[in-house]
């Protein structure tokens, strides 16, 4: 397999490198990065904020807290709490005037992407959006393949009501690669999402002349 | 003083209340309606979803998570967390394309408006989020008159900026009668905000014009 500079992480052969070497990597904060699909987006959203591209930040995890101690002299201490469900996607913020509203997922499934990575909720809430005009996606990860796509919420909503009627309960990979957009990991941000926004812009655009005219 | 139906709060004398039925009250989870600023927003942020006019949410408060058990059979419980600065406003989303971002203080003084109850990281997010074409706000409430401003962001920042200069630590309200608008309580939504937004548009679509011409 081919080294992925590209994608920001650098490959490093285990045989090359010391067994202490390694274990020192692994406890600097950095020894995180370009794991996940969620670190890749907050390092993109941080490039686009700092370089005044957009504004666009994870929401916190919901949490139900039950029970904070207060000890003297020091910061209070949550001692029982629960994660809750969130009702909201994980993603939104700001794009030269347009709001944008997204989900990141990851799959290990090498040739569909399941629906079960999706909540109703979430679902309702990207319809509220789109009809507020928002513009609102996913961005999908196969893990193994490291491919990546973007996929307007509009196309998700459809294959998600489709499950009731064909019982497909999840979007194959050649379907993506129709309908959705492919990305490639690049240094700085790592995922560019923004070049398919802008895509998807133009395209709300040229509707709107066309009903103009 | 007066007995303020409009704004959605019963009035009721606690002679003519038996002790015994007021604790019920305070028991059922109504009890904390239209307390605090807070309650007030969210109430109205749900009017304007359910009624599909806008889609704003107040973000989670960020936790940092440190310790959290597994229990068999029941969901996982946090045992250590501490409460994190947030590095944004509190509330956003989207109203007819536009991006909404404000952030929702009160305070117990009668004449003016300490900026303490601001801070460097949410002025420098509304400076981010205005340099992005955001509708950018504060909405703020004196809790001993129940008087409501919403005062836009670049006046804020005005103030905050102006703090080195000449030293003062609070918006006077007789300023703030002049830079911001007065909102009124209704009963539903309890505050709202969207009628002052609407007024922000039109502005902003006026100077787009002027631009044009």
């Amino acid at each position: 397999m081919a080294i992925r500079y590209p994608n920001g992480k650098t490959y490093i052969h285990s045989d090359k490198v010391p067994p202490k070497k390694q274990l020192n990597k692994q406890l600097t904060s950095f020894s995180k990065r370009g794991m996940s699909l969620e670190d890749d987006i907050n390092a993109s959203n941080q490039y686009y904020l700092v370089k005044g591209k957009a504004v666009i930040h994870k929401k916190p995890t919901p949490i139900q807290i039950v029970k904070v101690d207060y000890p003297k002299r020091s910061a209070a201490v949550i001692k029982e709490a629960y994660f809750r469900q969130a009702s909201t996607t994980d993603y939104n913020g700001v794009y030269e005037g347009y709001y944008l509203d997204f989900e990141a997922k990851e799959t290990k499934n090498k040739l569909s992407f399941p629906l079960k990575n999706f909540h109703d909720h979430q679902i309702v809430h990207m319809q509220q959006c789109i009809e507020q005009q928002a513009i609102c996606f996913v961005i999908m990860r196969f893990t193994t393949s490291e491919r990546l796509f973007l996929l307007e919420a509009v196309h998700l909503i459809e294959y998600w009501n489709n499950q009731q009627q064909d019982g497909r309960k999840s979007i194959q990979l050649k379907e993506l690669e129709k309908s959705g957009y492919e990305m490639y990991y690049e240094l700085s941000p790592r995922i560019p999402y923004l070049k398919v926004v802008d895509q998807l812009i133009a395209k709300l655009e040229h509707v709107d002349t066309l009903a103009i005219e």
